[in-house]
């Protein structure tokens, strides 16, 4: 349990402390891993992007029918009361929609909202300048929209991808890569191409601002990416929420491009912290 | 919320009331849908085949690196000292075991053990002698031989399963059938083989014991099940802990055989009830 004294969390309707915030075994999250999540981060206190992540909130529970019981208006509301009692000017607000306290297991019920919120730390330069290591695995989500609560795969790895001396893992099937378990990928070609993987990827709100400004100064395409595609590019790198952009350097034992952060990947990073100050400065 | 008085549960090291059994909304299964479980049947109070059922719990937790904390024979004690409480002579029990109270919502911790039990009912001959009509999905479970708490795909999908009329859903991946959410599959050809999927599917403990039961009169298979095999099927059917064997009759809108449970089917059904009787009389 996070030993974070003094958090505050919504939890079924009321803002109660982080450590009073249980839920009843019956609920179908426990019982079958069933409910969905959304999370975004707040920078100098203001939510970036919220639209677009609560959009895809209320996306993923349509696609797992279950009904979120507040409007966007009242969400909205409870997210900023939210944050005015905790005050973390740079935290992540994560909202989860579980399937509810389940009478018989397995058919889901009124469903169960909790919204935590948590400061987080972003990557520094360094960080992003020695890049990562990533292995890949054969595994594709169903229904790879939907940000469904089920990491099961992703989890079970982290042994075997520490072991390996990697940072993230990569799914693909019959060698056509999709996404890393909590971040998207992109690649750059050799003629400065900016190519993602189109299908079967959930369609990060990062990934989204990352095409908008590579759309600027470079091509960038939604397509096909395969295992081949990535050992043959010249730069690589993830992109998430917390991580914003990530170079990956190596995938298994093959080394991409020259093994360090290539230019258009740091360009690319530049531009993606200036659009998320500007976001930070917009006060709504 | 199962609104059943008087029921008790193992939770976390201590047996008490179903109604007050609670974890903390940090745990891996809420955030994470992070959990393995397992589930066997009682009946004249006695619980048929627990050693496979305990060997497999352990299996699962092994794979998904989630340690039980008590050894099989401690964990025994506990269902016995459950099963006295409880006092219900035909049920079943259900043991899950969560990724545990996460710091950072990601990394598992010491893993919750939860441990339920609740009235069953057993199939009707009626029921059985009608049989039941499936739809195909396309859909790989990740490490399927482990009994993980994710059935993301299975419940989504119920309502369009209702939809068309059917009763379970049939996974199968480019045309080779694993296994349904929550039972196995069998075919019979017109030679009477009794085939079962190898590959890729949750080894069933009633799987396990149809097999032993039709290798005395026939020829059993387990090996590759194509949906062009089961559409050419003389008899299919499905095996569960809780269904036992239930016919399969259609197939989307391929009638299996002459649309009625089979002769060999309903033979194995009658020799499996046999089986798990005179389990259910030998006190252990």
């Amino acid at each position: 349990m996070p030993s974070s004294p003094n958090l505050y969390v919504y939890h079924r309707g009321e803002i109660i402390p982080l450590e009073k915030a249980f839920l009843h075994i019956s609920d179908l999250a426990v019982q079958r891993g069933y409910g969905i999540f959304d999370f975004f981060k707040i920078i100098n206190g203001i939510p970036l992007f919220l639209d677009d992540y609560l959009a895809r909130f209320y996306e993923s529970a349509r696609l797992m029918h279950l009904p979120v019981l507040l409007t966007p208006d009242e969400l909205k509301k409870v997210l900023y009361r939210l944050m005015a009692q905790n005050q973390i000017p740079q935290s992540g607000i994560k909202m989860v929609l579980t399937g509810g306290y389940s009478e018989d297991g397995y058919t889901p019920a009124a469903p169960n909202l909790l919204i935590t919120q948590q400061p987080i730390t972003l990557l520094t330069a360094a960080q992003v300048q020695q890049g990562i290591q990533v292995i890949t695995y054969s595994y594709i989500r169903d229904l790879a929209e939907a940000k469904t609560i089920n990491y099961s795969t992703g989890i079970r790895l982290q042994p075997h991808m520490r072991a390996q001396g990697a940072q993230d893992i990569l799914y693909h099937q019959n060698g056509i890569i999709t996404e890393c378990p909590r971040s998207n990928l992109f690649i750059v070609t050799h003629d400065n191409q900016v190519i993602t993987p189109k299908k079967d990827v959930l369609k990060g709100i990062t990934r989204k601002n990352v095409l908008e400004v590579a759309h600027q100064k470079y091509a960038t395409v939604e397509g096909v990416v395969t295992l081949t595609d990535l050992a043959q590019a010249k730069e690589a790198f993830t992109t998430s929420t917390t991580k914003q952009i990530l170079p990956v350097v190596q995938v298994d034992d093959q080394v991409i491009g020259n093994g360090k952060p290539g230019t258009v990947t740091l360009d690319l990073w530049q531009d993606l912290l200036s659009l998320e100050k500007q976001q930070a400065l917009v006060r709504v």
